[in-house]
């Protein structure tokens, strides 16, 4: 099996991408990297920015499964409903682009990638670079991307460890 | 001045439209409608539903202005948050479509068509109809719409009569 999967952190500023392969169960990085909207825009103006610039991330690593991070409303309502509409671009492009949508929780990811729900960011990528023998990873805002999508390819092993128990 | 406007009413399952053109000044009433998201399908898909939809609306009408319904978060952030999702898409595909996005709250909208901030659906319905002599508006979630086309052809002939008033 063969799958490329394709991490979004979405912001309505910055919005973090990690790509990877999983071939026969290796989990292997392609790419990262963030998608830049200029605040001196006007906020519709970002979205069509964000759309056309995820398009052609789409278009370059043609991804079987898009992961984005599921969000819990906390407190700030505004930043929510902000990042509500960055995520609806990217969900509105990944389906035209032929992708399946996956979301998980941030905690499960951390959990999954790091052992522990509360791990930092710089904990994250730190694991992440020794995971995918990365010396360095651009962009604190693409490694929550990459997580998301290691993460993903873990559960995908999961699930084919327990269907291949099943069929014995 | 010829100006076509496309008023849009967004939501997660329905997302009402209505377009106006303006020739020197008058309103003239061209089409409105709903976009329906299937209720079954998941999320993620609804949004690519609804992009690809309002992508046929802007190719049919190429409207020089989209005018949106400015959002005050309320008591329900939940559906604030799924309602960011879809005013990103239509943005999105707005901004691709090369118009101006507009956002006017509601009660400006109801104030102005009117007369009163308060007036409820029915009534914005009823001056419409009225207005753009319309027999029946075949939906009331495109009256929303519809009226905030309205609403922003007066802004504009405001503005161009102030204009006038400025260069005489």
């Amino acid at each position: 099996m063969s799958l490329v999967i394709l991490g979004v952190d979405p912001g309505s500023r910055i919005t973090g991408f990690g790509v990877v392969h999983v071939n026969n169960g290796k989990i292997e990085h392609v790419n990262h990297g963030v998608i830049m909207m200029e605040a001196t825009q006007d906020f519709p103006s970002r979205m069509t920015e964000l759309g056309s610039a995820f398009r052609e991330v789409m278009d370059k690593y043609k991804p079987h499964h898009v992961v984005i991070e599921k969000i819990f409303l906390g407190k700030n309502a505004d930043s929510a409903f902000k990042l509500g509409h960055a995520r609806g671009v990217i969900m509105y492009e990944a389906g035209l682009g032929g992708a399946i949508v996956k979301e998980y929780a941030t905690r499960s990811v951390k959990k999954g990638v790091t052992g522990s729900g509360g791990a930092s960011k710089e904990d994250v990528q730190v694991i992440l670079k020794a995971m995918l023998s990365l010396k360095t990873i651009s962009r604190i805002d693409a490694s929550d991307a990459l997580a998301m999508a290691c993460y993903h390819a873990f559960e995908l092993k999961k699930l084919a460890t327990l269907q291949r128990a099943v069929s014995l």
